[in-house]
C-alpha cells in the first residue's frame, strides 16, 4: 500500500470523507447480504485549485452525462450503485431535465381537499402542480425514480476537488473489498492528470498586474495502479479513455490495459461520445454504435455499454 | 473603437451572439419606451479553454449567487434586467432551490378534475404535485417569479467561454447605448484575467505522458477601459473587485477607479462575501454590513447594495 500512503501524504484528507466512507461501507455490506452486485460509478470532472484560498482552478470537460445515464442502466440490470460524482454534475434521472428551470414548469392551483390544506401553512390555500406539457415523460420517470429510492439501491456521494476524489475513491475501494469479484468499478470521471502540490501553491489570488501567467503543474499519481494491484485486486475494473484524436485512442487504451492489467477500457472520441465507443480487453475489441434511428427513439449508448459489461462481469465471476 | 476591433480580432465571434444581440436591443428599446431604467448584470465565471478541441479549461470561482440575488432586487426596484450569466450558474429565483433535486420534491397524485385529464396523455390519470414541506416558501416565490415573467422585465442571456462573454458584453453595450445615463452596468461576473490565444493553443488534448504541464497564459485585455470610454460613455457603471487578501482590496479598488474612471467599485473579500462589501467612488467609501440577526431573518446584503446603487444612479441621472 505504498502508493496509497504516498497519495494520502500528498493530499490532506478533506472533511466529510470519513462520514462518506462509513456510508459506502454500510451500503456495500447491506447489498452483499442481499446478494446484489455493487458498482462504483465515478462521474464528472475534478477541480484543481491554483491558489490555496481558491479563486481560480483548472477543470475538465465533463457534464457527467455518461455516468448519470449509466447509473440508471446499472440499476435496471439489478446492480446497487454508489454514484461518486462531482458536485452539481448531472444526476441519474433528474439529468433528463437538466436544462429546465423548474419554476417554468410549475403552476399554482387552488387547493380543494383537506389532505392538501393540512400540509400548507395556515391561511394558504394554493398547491403547486407540474404543468405536464412542460415536462414530457415526467410521470413514468418519477415512478422509476421513486422505485429506486424505495429499493435503496442508489447511494450518491459528492466530490469537488481532485483531492476529495482521490480520498473518496480509496474509501470506496475499501468499502467494496468484502464483495470480492462481485464489485465493479466503472471509472467514468474525467480526472485531472495535473495538479499543483499544496506546498507550491500561492496562498492568495494571483494578481493580474504581475503580468502573464506561468503555471507549472505536476502529474497526478495514477490511481488505477494501486487500485488494481492493492485496493481491489479481485474486482472487475473498467476505465475510460477519452481522446480528441481518433488516430491514437486505441493505442492509448491498449497501453493503459498493458500497464494496469485491469479488465476493460472504454475508449471514446470527444466528437462521437454519444454514438460510438470501443470496449477493449486484453484479447478483444468491440465496437458499439448507436444508430440515428435508435437515437431518435430515445435509446442511449449507455444501455449497450452496461449490457455488454454486465455479461462480461458475469463471465468474470464464473471464471474466478 | 480601436480596442473593440482588436478584441474582436483576437476572439472570433461565437455562434449565437448575433441573435442574442438582437434580443438585447429589442428588450432595451421596449423598456426605454416604457420609461424604465435597464441594468445589465453579468454573473458567474468564464471558462478559458486550454485546447481548441477543449477537454481542459481554466475556470474562476463563482457560483453566480451575487448576480442572481441582485437581479431579484433590481427587479423589485423597478429596473428591467438583462441577466448575462454563465451557463448553469445560479439563476434569479430558482437559485434558492439550487441544492434541491426536484424529483425528491414531487409526488404523484390521482387526478380528479377533467381539466387535468385533458392535458395528460390518454390512459394516464396521475398528476404531479410539489410536496410543500420539501420546498418551503415556494408559493410566494413562484408568485413573485410569475409576476416578473408576465411583466417581461427579465431577459436571460447565457455565455460559457471568455470569448462568448466578451462578444456579448460588447453587444449589450451597443443595445443599451440608446438609453444613455438611464442604463446601468453591474459587472459582477468573475472574468478570467488570463487566456491562451487561439493561435498558441494545441488542437488536441494535452497528453499526460509528455510529463509535467507548463502553461503560459496571456493577459486578457481589460474590457472596462473601452466600455467606459467608447461603448457606454453615458452609462452608470459598477465593477467588482474580489480579493482574498483584505489588506490590498481597497487600494486595488481605488486603482481600478483611477484607471477606468467609472462610477463605483464594489470591493469584497472571499471569506466575507455575504456579510460585508465596500462601495468605493471617486470621493467616498461606504461599508455595507449584514448583521447575523438580519441574515437569520433571510435578509441579503444584495438588497442593501442594490438600494444604495439605485439611489446613486438617480443622483447620477439628475446631475447629468
Amino acid at each position: 500500500m505504498a502508493d496509497c500512503q504516498q497519495l494520502k501524504a500528498q493530499f490532506a484528507t478533506p472533511s466529510g470523507v470519513e462520514e462518506a466512507a462509513h456510508r459506502m461501507a454500510d451500503f456495500a455490506m447491506h447489498h452483499k447480504r442481499e446478494g446484489r452486485r455493487v458498482v462504483l460509478i465515478t462521474s464528472g470532472g475534478t477541480k484543481v485549485p491554483l491558489e490555496s484560498r481558491t479563486v481560480r482552478f483548472l477543470d475538465n470537460f465533463s457534464s457527467g452525462r455518461r455516468g448519470a445515464t449509466s447509473a440508471e442502466h446499472f440499476l435496471d440490470a439489478g446492480y446497487a450503485v454508489i454514484f461518486l460524482h462531482r458536485h452539481r454534475s448531472l444526476f441519474p434521472f433528474s439529468h433528463r431535465y437538466a436544462s429546465l428551470n423548474w419554476l417554468d414548469a410549475l403552476q399554482l392551483v387552488p387547493s380543494e381537499g383537506p389532505r392538501q390544506e393540512e400540509e400548507l401553512p395556515s391561511g394558504s390555500c394554493l398547491r403547486v402542480e407540474v404543468v405536464p406539457k412542460v415536462v414530457p415523460g415526467l410521470v413514468p420517470l418519477l415512478q422509476h425514480y421513486q422505485l429506486v429510492k424505495e429499493a435503496g439501491t442508489l447511494l450518491p456521494v459528492e466530490f469537488n476537488t481532485l483531492s476529495e476524489y482521490l480520498h473518496l475513491l480509496m474509501a470506496a475501494a475499501q468499502a467494496l473489498s468484502p464483495l470480492g469479484n462481485s464489485a465493479m468499478f466503472y471509472l467514468a470521471a474525467a480526472v485531472s492528470d495535473f495538479y499543483i502540490p499544496a506546498s507550491e501553491m500561492p496562498e492568495h489570488k494571483i494578481q493580474s498586474s504581475s503580468g502573464p501567467l506561468q503555471i507549472t503543474m505536476k502529474m497526478v499519481p495514477k490511481m488505477l495502479s494501486p487500485l488494481v494491484r492493492d485496493w481491489a485486486p479481485q474486482a472487475f475494473i473498467i476505465s475510460f479513455k477519452l481522446e480528441t484524436d481518433p488516430t491514437i485512442v486505441i493505442d492509448r487504451a491498449r497501453q493503459a490495459l498493458g500497464t494496469y492489467r485491469h479488465q476493460v477500457v472504454v475508449a471514446n472520441i470527444l466528437d462521437t461520445l454519444r454514438t460510438h465507443v470501443i470496449l477493449i480487453t486484453q484479447n478483444s475489441k468491440t465496437d458499439l454504435y448507436l444508430s440515428e434511428e435508435e437515437a431518435s427513439c430515445g435509446k442511449e449508448i449507455e444501455e449497450k455499454i452496461v449490457n455488454d459489461l454486465n455479461a462480461r462481469h458475469t463471465a468474470f465471476i464464473n471464471q474466478n
